[in-house]
């Protein structure tokens, strides 16, 4: 009989950190277990507030999962399917749930969720580090603090001054760059000028430069742009794969807006069926999820899982990053343990 | 180390099987084994003639296989993508080491395929049984002899007197039916009127009624049909599979045609999620082949797993149709053990 348990876990940034919808220093978050014949798998919702989410949602939609229905827990579509259909939305609780039974399942088996879907580790990508928004000043210490122990840096562009943030970073540095606008451009010309641009600053990627539903304008610049386009914002689930064919370059997936590694794994045979490349992201999550995601690393083309490294209070220890470069353990299920 | 071992095998047809392309009494089959640390997986080609694959192909192709350049064999993304690469075609051969791969991956994990890709034993569809060509009398005492054992009979039309033969086995069953045509239509307009004439007979679905590059016709035809349309000879691989979208109803995936259980697993995940219905088919196979296709078969809409029952040398049990349901068993990999 499987056992749910949940509880809250704020996650403690290290340092304050900034995105076009503001700053904050804590991420509301609920850790979640699923027990079985005395093996427990762990899984982990988090919930940066603009995303609508919430420790009291997350809470209450996890107090209508019934596993006790579910004699086997291999049967992940059957008890997915079921939990997706509690209610809509709620992606981040349903991705607490789908990491758990993950977890779980691997540790049954005895393998990580990387081997069971037949990857090899050595294919896992550099992941980039991401800094925070902040004045040129504050950016470029951020960039010296960190330049050394990656390969690729995410700056985010779209809410002030975008050339002068990013010749400050190369005033410092000469790392490739990716660029996520978070929706923060509103002209596709203007966008085009951007990408041409930044392409000559040695940037080489652009993530949701437009407003998410503009798909049209994605389509424009991409067709365009020097650099791969990749949609974030306009993609949350497996249903919204689709529509981005001919539209952009890739997609972001990411736990806790597709409700899991299940989907995620179907989101990345789908997209590299339709011609698209795949970045995976994150939020801030301990190494729970970020562990959880990194099972599916050695599909993709882009990793930004940085989540547990952006906290000072992390449970676990779990995938690590080595010169830059995402190293998967052989540890069963999602590849932690307890910290 | 992983070593590759393959002897042909000959089916012999238990009754001489007609097609639009002949009649025969034997298919040509390769088995394959995959030994590692102590375990064996199976795998098996199978070369109906008109497809082009024969004893003397796949012996060439396995002969350049080589796996020894892989320490694990869970690197099924990396070892099948080699094995894809050595030669364009060949897709029955590619299916042997395919299925022998997740045959020895399951032994090794303990677990059969349904479960590790988390499906439900349950959900196995029923099987329709294939009655072969031949004339009214004849199809009569065929449907007689095993109308008992299953819940639904697939038959072949477009050699003859479609209609007659539709008649003569409504006069010995009321079981609903599946109609392969085997592009044996070439009149749109005909098979309009026949899919309608048909679904009055209790007929349930219609599969490849046009020539396999009719993709307009067949278009035309599944946007009229009473009966679902669904395409074989127009889909071989992953590759073929979104030019089907909004083309017909869905899509047979034979593990001979499409490289094996990995990339049918993709092709399944691929169809449903273009709103694709998926059917399973096989050829005249051993209960190795077939057992490795039922391990998908929770997640189709239809399944025509019957090709071991066609033979009277099968060197295998594995899954088994009770009341024309598939059986799946809990025996890991494929499922099967020796007779």
């Amino acid at each position: 009989m499987m056992q749910l348990r949940f509880y809250p876990y704020i996650l403690k940034l290290s340092h304050e950190f900034t995105v076009a919808a503001g700053s904050r220093s804590i991420t509301p978050g609920v850790q979640v277990e699923i027990g079985y014949e005395g093996f427990t798998g762990y899984g982990e919702a988090s919930m940066p507030p603009y995303l609508g989410e919430s420790v009291e949602s997350v809470t209450a939609f996890l107090r209508q999962v019934d596993l006790s229905q579910f004699k086997d827990p291999f049967c992940m579509e059957d008890i997915l399917r079921y939990v997706d259909g509690i209610a809509p939305g709620n992606t981040a609780a349903k991705a607490a749930v789908d990491i758990a039974l993950h977890d779980l399942t691997g540790k049954l088996i005895g393998l990580p969720w990387y081997k069971i879907w037949g990857l090899n580790a050595v294919s896992a990508p550099y992941t980039t580090y991401t800094i925070g928004m902040g004045s040129p000043e504050v950016v470029k210490e951020k960039v010296l603090e960190v330049a050394g122990r990656f390969r690729m840096l995410k700056i985010k562009l779209g809410n002030g001054d975008d050339r002068a943030l990013v010749r400050s970073v190369r005033s410092v540095t000469s790392l490739p760059l990716t660029v996520d606008v978070n929706q923060g451009w509103h002209d596709k010309y203007k966008a085009l000028d951007e990408a041409a641009w930044l392409a000559e600053q040695g940037v080489v990627m652009l993530e949701q430069p437009l407003p998410k539903d503009w798909l049209d304008d994605l389509g424009w610049l991409t067709e365009r742009s020097p650099l791969p386009v990749f949609a974030d914002e306009s993609v949350q689930r497996l249903v919204d794969v689709q529509r981005l064919k001919g539209v952009v370059s890739g997609i972001n997936i990411k736990l806790m807006k597709c409700t899991g590694m299940r989907e995620a794994w179907k989101m990345v045979n789908l997209a590299h069926a339709l011609g698209l490349k795949v970045m995976l992201g994150c939020m801030t999550e301990t190494s729970c999820a970020v562990s959880a995601a990194a099972q599916l690393s050695p599909m993709v083309d882009h990793a930004d899982l940085d989540g547990n490294l952006l906290i000072s209070n992390d449970p676990f220890r779990g995938v690590q990053i080595k010169g830059g470069k995402i190293v998967l353990t052989s540890a069963p299920g999602i590849g932690i343990v307890e910290a």
